[in-house]
This record gives structure tokens, sequence and C-alpha cells, in this order.
């Protein structure tokens, strides 16, 4: 037991300095020690004990005087006022960029002729020569072949507007697309992929910086003006993130403590979600459902802050004009009845194929993308993309229009003042009209040619969406596969409803819809089509269900919503657990530990440890027998992130745990500054220098910087454990022991690595540590 | 080295049945092997492992056979099936509730002729001789003095009613309590206290079963009935999570498995919540935020499903008789002003100060009760308690009525229509009725003489909540906080809006107050009141807003909900950072480790660990040098709940732990079934049997019963990164370890002593483990 008598035993003074180790950081003897490099993971116990620290330090210290107390006191206060901020810039940009998209659709049509700045809509508001019924006609907006021929009717007229249209449509693409290539490739995707990965303790420097958050803003506007099958909402959690991650600069609370970082971003998310569709409280869970990782109550109650700020901040914008939150404001003025939880349960089923399909060819794409010469054209990509897009859009009234409008339009309910073709229905002579509670009507010629049309946009959708997302231009999901859902929806919707007016006797339709009764509202199917849609993609559930009923603002929907939402959960769910984002997350290989995955496997730490059986030994440390030499070969030879320290190389008794940079950065620095520091110079990590003979060099205490408290398993502990472990602690590695010996070391790469082996995936696309 | 060569190398099969100590427990060579004992802690790694292995099971086994196949399925839809089950009986329990508290309400006052079963409501309803003006008189529904003396007027019949309401009110409370007493102790109180314990992993048998369950429902309604200044919500949640409990029961899946079944319960906590008041979506957020320890994002979607299920269950027995889902249904039609601001943050002060206020006193008066004579007798003091109530209650006609009631004609707006006294303002003759947007006016005397009773009832209700709340007898707190608040929010509303009224030319209503418009909306202020009272009791922060949002339905009035929520949080915590749950659980000595608690004090695990200093050496067992009768002398000697097993005394490294229950029941079990083991056998860990002199009796093998996996943490690991892993994975002790060597254990009880000490309470309330 020789070796045993190595370990030093610590004195009273020492073991209250002990947690000393993370004070000498705070203190930074060296630069940069205690950070992390990029493309790295985070250990979140260490952030977190860094953080209680400052704490402990800026209490003790504002009991000395006033001025301290007022920091503390600022120190407090400053997590709510980087939530107001987020809320008021990320609901300030999305004001912006709902005005801009807007105006920048409608350009691809024609101008405003009393003011270019405005759009249609505006444009004809603010003219006096429009009637109710011809809202969208008035003389200040001309479309492009009629300004520049005169000639507002004929082929000719529509060929130019044709082609004008595809032409504005390349350009927005064009100057998207090359802006992001140039200042911010960052900017493009959806970026919830990323956000998720640096949320769950990854580090991506530049990834929420300030060119990124520009650029994304204005691409955004670009890309969406363009026509192009994507929408608005997952850029919008990325550039509120942006903003987060902006604002914490401003406090050292949150700048320099990465975990209190990503506590600020998943608030930022959640108003990003916020504005993206006026549903605060979705907008939270959504945050804490499907982006975050580390989510404490106390980011729950300032995600909830911030969501609202944002909200309120766009209402004051009024973007829609209508003073309303959500994006699509619907009231339906008829309840549900139990049969129609048929067709619903239906459409459930058809946004989990669509999810699932989706899923598939859009990842299958992607990999081609990335792996074929295809990845180094992006620019030609977006251009084709977009002309295709253009070309095939135009023709069809349902696709031209913007989306958000055709979402918008397919859940309405069709009122008496109606006037679009989707509710021309032969209207009973006798009826008195405006009446809100219109009964079923047989369809009429405009329904059926609608009918066609929409079949044909849902085709369209389906297909472009795929190749859409994904390209080198921000782009969201929400959108496009809410579109997807609610044309299906739409479909199914006038479908029952026709059948229950002509077949009132049928068993199905007899006990709840009478004749002359208003049993069915299309536009609700239009809505559980796309919560059915939206689910299938991206997986999620009470989000999903609280932003839809956040949408209508009815507690009544929430059963025909549901039941659509785990419907096409389940169904998608059958086919591949993972939805949208995660199977980004696996094509990037970034080394995300999903929270949701359950790992059900038999294997034990000592199976997945390293060194493995034919390895070399593991690289480790002595406590006071290595030299400043050794210790440079071995961070020369090998790229391990840390290495154990232990008494000796015969004992392996475990001492603690030193991590390469902060090793790197200290004989550097010793190196430099320290005299009598040699390459012969011993190392030790022990409180006392070792006795060595007068005639060796100085040693160099290096116990500052090493970890006292490294987490361990035993080498019998079930990887179930050990996944969990890593998972609610956040760590980055792990030391396996036996009866007190080093056995190997498992870090969160090999963990990933192993659970990927386990469910037969490719391990190697797993990225570095 | 000597010591180290015993350790026994696992051969690779071993190393396969590692996982395996758990794997027997399955097998149960021992019954009740991995139970867990009344009033300890469980171990949440172990639940989720024994879990994990059942799912492996029969993962593989549904393989082999169809049948086998269709049992696995059962198995995983048998969670969905239990939140059906839990919906549905929780909904029509709180329906039934509802129902028979609304009829022995209205008994303590008189009885319908038409039908005895009536309430108040009911009877004149089916009356054909009631008018709209006169809704609450019809012939058929008499109070007791006109039905006994047919004098419905009169000194005499006030007094004979008066009496026979208080008489009344004490045989309710006398069943409540007597039946509390005799079949179930446990239904006492609001229960809030207890399943958070519980959910954080406490056992409390009993405390959720089919009795507590049935004499919580029978004596809410007594006590509800009684007229005490108590509610039901508390208790609701309690009884849905005895429905939890109760259908646990049907599947193995969450009998057997203590992790499991709280899954479940949280799920049934939002189901209550959802009951109680209609809201769904706060019920869950309750459960998420105030209830739950350990809620995966599985159980998230469950609870919403049950949380919806039990609302709509409730809705279609539809007890308050007017289709709507939620508690106190209000509309307002006029919106808020910014300068309104002042009197909600003002009213956010009121509701801290009144948290502040009733936790003190309330605890105070509890420690009192149970350390004095007080406590001795809970029937006398029920009794004297609700006499003392009814005495106060009766002359006031604000305080007569159910709280439920009251609270509900607070929040209304006055709508033209209305003729409460409450509403009794001069109406402008020019006025045309009716309208909803009525201007505002000046009060009449019945304003003024309701501003008084209502100031007394403020008082009345203060008080008598602080020595109700804790009593014998279920009592919720949601209830009379709210009333509390909404009668201080009353009448600053009326303050401000008579203010508004006759002062339209001060600066601060200049702006947006003009003569004849409706600025102020009383019942608003109300809502804000409550908001800020039952925030300031129990810190809920989104829930409670949530809730109250769900109550009105319009995300209009979030911004004045949350700045009353978010100050009177502030107020509140300014004073002492746990809410009335957590003072109940401290006071009686729950081992709750609040998620919430930062711990940021500067020790080590080497400071909280057994033993201490002066204490004898910690006991533990050698892997295979110590006897039968050492083991029993060991478990005779002690109480700890496990012990930890090393290689020997001298080398002192970790082999693995072994709980007390367990080696109890093998010891008893070996001996009794297994020749040969006598007392003075040897009891051996190791793989392989230890090299004994033939003349030594057979040894006993016991690895099956050893944790190969404890967890280990170093004496220098800081105690937040201790308090954290304890708090995240859920354990009941971990072992400290130097370079390898045991050198003490930390359990549970002895984080949260030190806790305790650490912000100098009194450490010696914690109750075992």
């Amino acid at each position: 037991m020789a070796a045993a008598e190595g370990v030093s035993l610590p004195t009273p003074t020492e073991e209250m300095n002990g947690a000393g180790t993370l004070m000498d950081f705070l203190d930074e003897p060296f630069p940069d020690v205690g950070t992390y490099e990029d493309f790295h993971t985070i250990d979140w116990l260490r952030e977190k004990s860094r953080d209680t620290d400052r704490h402990r330090k800026i209490t003790s210290k504002s009991k000395e005087s006033i001025w301290e107390l007022i920091k503390s006191l600022l120190d407090a206060w400053s997590g709510w006022v980087v939530m107001l901020l987020i809320g008021l810039l990320s609901g300030t940009l999305a004001g912006v960029i709902d005005l801009a998209v807007d105006w920048m659709t409608d350009l691809k049509e024609g101008v405003c002729l009393s003011a270019f700045w405005y759009s249609h809509e505006q444009c004809c508001w603010t003219s006096n020569q429009t009637t109710f019924a011809d809202r969208d006609k008035c003389p200040q907006w001309q479309k492009w072949a009629e300004l520049m021929t005169g000639h507002a009717e004929g082929a000719g007229a529509y060929l130019l507007n044709y082609f004008l249209y595809i032409l504005w449509a390349l350009l927005f693409s064009f100057l998207a697309v090359s802006l992001v290539r140039v200042f911010a490739p960052y900017a493009c995707g959806s970026g919830i992929p990323e956000i998720k990965t640096i949320l769950s303790g990854f580090i991506i420097r530049g990834y929420l910086g300030k060119w990124t958050l520009l650029i994304k803003t204005v691409t955004l506007v670009l890309a969406v003006s363009s026509g192009l099958s994507l929408g608005k909402e997952g850029p919008l959690v990325h550039v509120a993130c942006c903003c987060g991650n902006l604002f914490c600069s401003l406090f050292s609370k949150y700048s320099k403590n990465e975990g209190k970082r990503r506590e600020v971003l998943s608030a930022a998310a959640a108003a990003g979600v916020s504005v993206a569709f006026g549903a605060p409280i979705g907008g939270v869970l959504f945050s804490l459902e499907e982006v975050s990782y580390y989510f404490p109550l106390k980011t729950l109650w300032r995600s909830f802050f911030a969501a609202l700020v944002a909200a309120f901040t766009l209402r004051s914008i009024n973007p829609f004009g209508n003073s309303r939150l959500v994006l699509f404001y619907v009231e339906y003025h008829t309840p549900w009845y139990m049969a129609e939880l048929v067709p619903f349960i239906l459409l459930g089923v058809f946004g989990g194929l669509w999810g699932t399909l989706f899923i598939r060819a859009n990842i299958a794409w992607c990999r081609r993308r990335k792996t074929t010469q295809l990845g180094k054209y992006p620019v030609l990509e977006v251009i084709i993309v977009t002309g295709i897009t253009a070309l095939l859009a135009y023709p069809n009234p349902y696709t031209r229009r913007s989306t958000s409008e055709l979402i918008s339009e397919l859940f309405n309910d069709c009122g008496a003042l109606e006037s679009s073709q989707l509710c021309d229905y032969y209207n009973n002579p006798n009826m008195s009209r405006p009446v809100d509670d219109i009964p079923d009507r047989p369809a009429g010629p405009g329904v059926y040619n609608a009918m066609w049309q929409l079949t044909l946009a849902l085709i369209f959708k389906i297909v472009i969406t795929i190749f859409t997302f994904g390209m080198k231009i921000p782009s969201g999901l929400f959108i496009p596969s809410m579109a997807v859902g609610a044309i299906a929806g739409r479909i199914v919707g006038i479908a029952v409803e026709q059948m229950a007016y002509h077949h009132h006797d049928w068993i199905i339709f007899k006990n709840w819809c009478r004749p002359g009764a208003d049993c069915v509202t299309p536009g609700l199917y239009a809505m559980v089509g796309a919560a059915a849609c939206l689910g299938g993609v991206t997986r999620m559930t009470v989000s999903l269900v609280v932003i839809m009923f956040e949408l209508t603002g009815g507690l009544e929907y929430i059963v025909p919503l549901m039941a659509a939402a785990v419907t096409s959960k389940w169904v998608a769910d059958a086919f591949g657990k993972e939805g949208i984002y995660e199977s980004h997350i696996q094509l990037n290989g970034y080394p995300y530990l999903d929270i949701r995955d359950e790992f059900t496997h038999r294997t034990l730490a000592t199976d997945v440890m390293r060194p493995r059986r034919n390895d070399p030994p593991l690289a480790v440390l002595t406590q006071d027998s290595t030299t400043v030499e050794d210790v440079e070969t071995l961070i020369k030879d090998t790229d391990y992130n840390g290495f154990p320290v232990v008494v000796s190389r015969e004992s392996e008794r475990l001492i603690g745990f030193v991590q390469r940079r902060d090793l790197t950065l200290a004989i550097k620095n010793a190196r430099q500054k320290q005299d009598g520091v040699v390459s012969s110079s011993v190392v030790y990590f022990t409180e006392d220098a070792p006795q060595l003979p007068a005639s060796n060099p100085q040693p160099l205490k290096l116990r500052r910087i090493l970890n006292l408290s490294p987490f361990t398993v035993t080498d019998h502990t079930p990887m179930e454990t050990v996944v969990d472990i890593f998972r609610k602690l956040g760590l980055r590695q792990c030391l396996v022991t036996r009866s007190g010996r080093l056995l190997g070391i498992i870090t969160k790469k090999d963990v990933l690595r192993h659970m990927a082996q386990m469910m037969n995936q490719d391990p190697e696309s797993i990225m570095f540590n």
C-alpha cells in the first residue's frame, strides 16, 4: 500500500478551499482558463458551480458598501432586464419582418401608385374609391402589366405579369442566398436543430452572432417574399435567440457563463414562437417541450414574461392591421359532433403519413446534397427551385398568394359576406342575409373548381417543400406543413359537408344533422388538418395543441385538435421516432443527447468506456512524477479533452481530472512567466511539492487547475444509468472505476456513439466532442 | 497490495449479468426484496432500472408468440388507459361534489318543497312562478322559519333561521371531522404538501388509499357545505391522486414500480386542478410547476390528456347548469388602460403581504396545535371554529353565501340587468337599456352599503382562514385566498371607478377617461386581486396566470394579471422564500428536497458525510470475511438503511452497497431454507466462494442483493453539486471516497439536515430517512 501513502491529506484550510479549484478559475490566474473551444461541449455542472461562486462573491460583497449592494441588486434584476429587452427587440423585428414581407410579396404582382411602400391591402385601404365588395381592387394599385403597357387584361398582360412575377421571385431569392453565402453562412435553414444542439450544451461560435441576426432578418424577408414554400416561424426563433445572445453580452453574469446564457436562450426561443404565431403560452410550451434541454422553473416564468412582452410589442406594431395578436384569427359558430371524430382521426393519419414521407424524403435529399456535387452549387440550387416554384405557382390562385394568406382563407368559415371562390354555394333564396349561422348548402361551381385547384396545390406543396427545406436560405417548416394539412383538411371538410347535405338520411348523419342546419364547418377541418401535419413533422404535442387553441381562442375545439395530434404522432412514430429537427441534428452529426430517447439496452459502463480491449492504456497523469516534457508529449500525441490524474501508475487510484485546455494554457503560462520551469521540471498536483533531489529543476504546481471532484461510476453501472446521468447532469465525461481503481473514461461522444451503435445507425457521423 | 488481489475479477458472462443484480430482484428470489418500507425514500435510479428491465423482458418475449405480443401492446397502452380512467373518475367525482355542495349549502337556509334534493337555484328554475327579476324567489323554496312557523319575515323568523343555519353548519362539520377521525386520518387538510412529498419520492402508505378517497370525497362535501372558510380545490387534487393510485393497482407496470406510479400521480394532480377550475392547461402547468418532482415530457402529454378528459367529463355532468367549463366565467367589455397598472400593482403588494401574513400566522398556529394541548381536541376545535364562523358569517350577506358564489359575484361586471346590491348605481335616465357598454355612473346607496359589508367580510375572512387551514377536515386554500383578494380588489376597483367618475379632470384620468365612457371595470380589479392573493400564498406563477386566463378566456387581461402576480411574488419572497405548501412540508418535517431552493454555501461533501469527526467508524461489510452473526449484530446495533461493502477493512476499497432490508430478508430466508447456514457461516459478496478451511460451515453467497454500481462522489465535491445530484437523480444515498478509499456516506436526510443547518433552521424536525 505504498502508493496510497502518497495521497496528500489536505489540511483543514485546504479543505475549505477545495471548491476553490473553481474559485481559482474566477480569479483567472491564466487568461481563458475555464472557457471552451468552438465545437466543444460544455460541462453543465462546472458552469453551475461557477455561477454559484460568482453569486456568493457578490452576496458577500454586497454587505460591504451601498455601491456593492446596488450592484448586487442590479445583478439580481439583470435577468428580468434581459427578458424585457429580448421581448421588445424580437417583437419589433417580427413586426418589421411582417410588414416588409407583406409589401414585397405584393411587389411581385404590382405596385401602389399613391405610395410605393404600401402593400396591396394598405394601398386600397387608404383609397376612397374602394367598395367593400371589391375591396382588393382600387385604381391606385396597378399590376405591372397595366403600369407598363396600359392593358390590365388579355393574354399579353397575363404573360407579362407572369414573367415579372418569376423575375421578382428570382431576384429576391438570389439576393437572399448571396447575402447568406457572403456574410453569414449560419443564417440559412430554420435554425431550430442547431439551437436545440446549442441549448443542450454545444458551442457553435457565431451561430447566434450579430451578423447572423442582421443577415437572417433581411434574408428571411427576401426568402419569404420570393414565394418559395417556406415559412418564417423557425427562423424567427433563431432571430429571437440571436437577440437573446446579443443582450447576454451586456451582463457578465450571462456572457461569461455558458450555462446561464442557455437559460436566456431558452426564454428567447419562447419569445420567438410567441411572435411567430401570437401565442405566448404556446411559445413557452414549445420552448419547454421541443427546444430546451435544461429548463428550470425560474426559466419558465421568465420565458413567459419574455413571450408576453414580445407578443405585446408585436401587437402595438399591429402588422396585420386588425389589432389581433394571432396569425390566423378564426371564429366558428357551430360546435363539432362526435361523428366528426372519424374524419378528424383520418386527417391525423394523413398528417402522420405526410410527416413520415416528408422527413424521409427531405433527409434523403439533404444527404444527397451533402455527399454529391449538388452541395457545391447552393446559389444555383436556390435559383432553380425558385424558378420552378414561381413557374408552377403563378397559374394556380391558391399557390400564387403567400402561404399564410392561403392558410388564413382555408381556416375561415364561409360567412354570408364572403366572396371567395371557396364560398361559392347555392343560396337558399328564402334565407335572410346576413346571418352568422348559415345552414349547409349545396356547393356551386366555384367550390368544385376550388377543389381541383386545391388538389393540385396540395401535390405541388408536398413535392416542392421537400426540396426547399434545407437550402442555403432561411426557411421555416411550420407554414408549409400547416398549408399541406389545411388544404387536405379543407378538401375533406367540403366533402363531408356535401355528403351531409345530400344524404341527410344516412345513419351516420341522421342523429346530428337535420336538413337546414349548419352541421359541418370546413374551416375547422382545415385547422385540424394543419395541426395533424405540423404534428407529424415536428412531433410536437402539448405545445401544438396550445398554439392551435390560442389561434382560435376557444376551448371548444381542443378535442378535435387533440385527437388529430395524437393520431398523427402515433402514426408517424410507428415509422420512426424522430421528428424533422432530430433527423437534421443526426444528419449533421451534432452531439445531441436527446432527452426523449429511451435507452433500453443491457450494456454496462465497461462495454462503452475507453480504452477498449486492444487499445493502448488510458492516457493518465500521475500526481507527482510526470515532467513538463511528458505532459507536452501527451498533449501533442493525443487529442483527448482531458486527462485523469492518479496517485501512481501502479495503484491507479484516482485523484482528479484536468482539462487539456487548462493544462496547455497553464504550462505555456508557466514557461513564459515562472522562472526555473524547464522540460524536466516535475509537474505535481498534490498540496505539497514532492521530495526531490536538490539537483532537480524547480517543480511546477498545478493543483489549481485540477478538478478534485471528477464524476465516477463503477464498471458495473448499467449504461441506461450512465445515459441518465449524462443527460440530467449535463456531463462532458465520466471516469470508470472498479473498487477504487481507475479503469477508463466515457465521454459524451462515446455515449452517443454507443447509442447509435445499439440502434444500428452510422456511428461515424457524430461530430467531434 | 494484498487486499486488492482479493477483488474477484468478473468473467465475461458475469459482466453481462452485472445489471443482473436488478434482474435478480425481478425474479424475486426472496419475497419483498427491492420494495420500500413506510416513511422511507425511494431510489429513483433503481426504480427506473427496474422498469427498463421489465420493459426489456416484455419486448423480448413479445417476439415469441401472438399472445405475448398482445400483452406487450396492452402494456404499452396501459398508460393511456390509466389516464382515461383517472380523467373519467375524477371528473365524475368533481361533478358529484359540486352538485352535493350546492344542495347542502342551500339546505342550511331552507328546503325545496317540490323536491327536497333540489338546490335553491334548481328549485326556482323548475318553478314556473319565477320571474327573471326575482329569480331567486319562488314559492317552492321555503326558508326553515317559513316552513316551521309560517312567517317568512320578522325578527323571530330571522333568529330561527340564524339558529338553524348554525345548527346545520355544526352538524356538517361534526360529521366531517368524525368521519376523518374514525375512518381516514389522512383525509384531512389540503393534501398538497403531502402529495408534493410523495411525488418527490417518499412513501406514505395509505395516504392515497381507497378509504382516503372515499372519506375525503364525502367529508369534503360536508366541510365545504358547513360554510367554513375553505375551498375544494386542494382536496380535489388529493382526490384525483387517490383515483390515480387506485387505477395504478390495475397494472403491475405502475403498481410494482414506485417511480412509474409517481408519473401517473403527477398527471392525476393535473386532472385535479383541471376539474377544480375547469382549466386543463392551467392544471398541467400547476402539476409541472407546483406539485411534481420528476416530470418527463411523456408525462406532460399524458397529463394534458387526463386533464382534458376530466374537464370534459365534468362539463358533461354540467354541475353549474350553464354548459361552462370554468368555475367563474366572466366577460368584460372594456379594455384596461396603462394608468390602471398602478392600482393593479398595489393589489399585487397587498397579495404579497397577505401571503406573508397568512403563512406566518397559520404556521405559528399549526405549530401551537402540534406542540400544545390544543392538538388533542381536533373535534372540539372544528366545532368551535365552525360555530364562530357561522355566528359571524350569517348577518353579513357576503359571508353567508358560499365563498365561490361570493367570488363569482365580485368578478362580475355590472350589466344593465344586474340586480345585486353591488350594482346599485344611479342610472342616467337618457340611457337606452339594455346595453353592454354602460358608462361609469355614480354609486348609489347600495354600493356604499356593500363597501362596508365587504370591508367587514374581508377582515373576517382574513382572520378566520388562518385558524381554519390545517384543522382535521379537508380544507383547500385557493378559494379563501381568492376571496380575500377579490374583496380587496373589488373595493379598490369601485374606489377607482368613483374617483374616475367624479374627477374626470385629474391628470391621471384625463388622458383615457372621457366623461360618459366606461373606463373602469371593478370586476377586473377583483380578479387581479384574487390572482395576487393566491400568488402570495402559493407562489405559483405561470400556472396562476394561465388558470386566471382560462377563467376569463381572453388574452387581453394577461398583463394586469401578470403585473399583480409578479409583484405579489416579489413582495412575498422578500419576507421568506417558502410558499404555504413548502412551509407545511417543513412544519411536518417531511424529507422534501425542494427543486427551487438554491444551495449556495461553500461546503464540501466531507463536511456533511458521516461518520463525523468523533463518531465511531463507518459500519461496513467486507466482501468475504464477515459472518452471518456479524451481519446480524450490525443490523441489530444500527439503524442505517444500508451498508457499503469493501474489499477489506484495511484497504477500504469500495465494492458495492447492500440495502438493510434486502440483507435482513436474505439472511432470514437463508436461515430458513438453506441447509448449513449457521451464525458462523461466512457471508461473501464475491463471485466465487472464499477459500476457507474445510471445517468451516457452508458460506452464504449474497452477491445477488449487492448493488455493484453505488453512487460515489469524492470528498472534495462541493455540496452544491451533491445537492444537485441528489435532486436530479433522486438518490437515496451517496458514498464518499477519496482516491478510491471509502470515507463515508451521505444520505438524503444528511443533505436535508445540512441544508437546514446552513439556513439556521431547526435541523431536528426532519423526519426519518
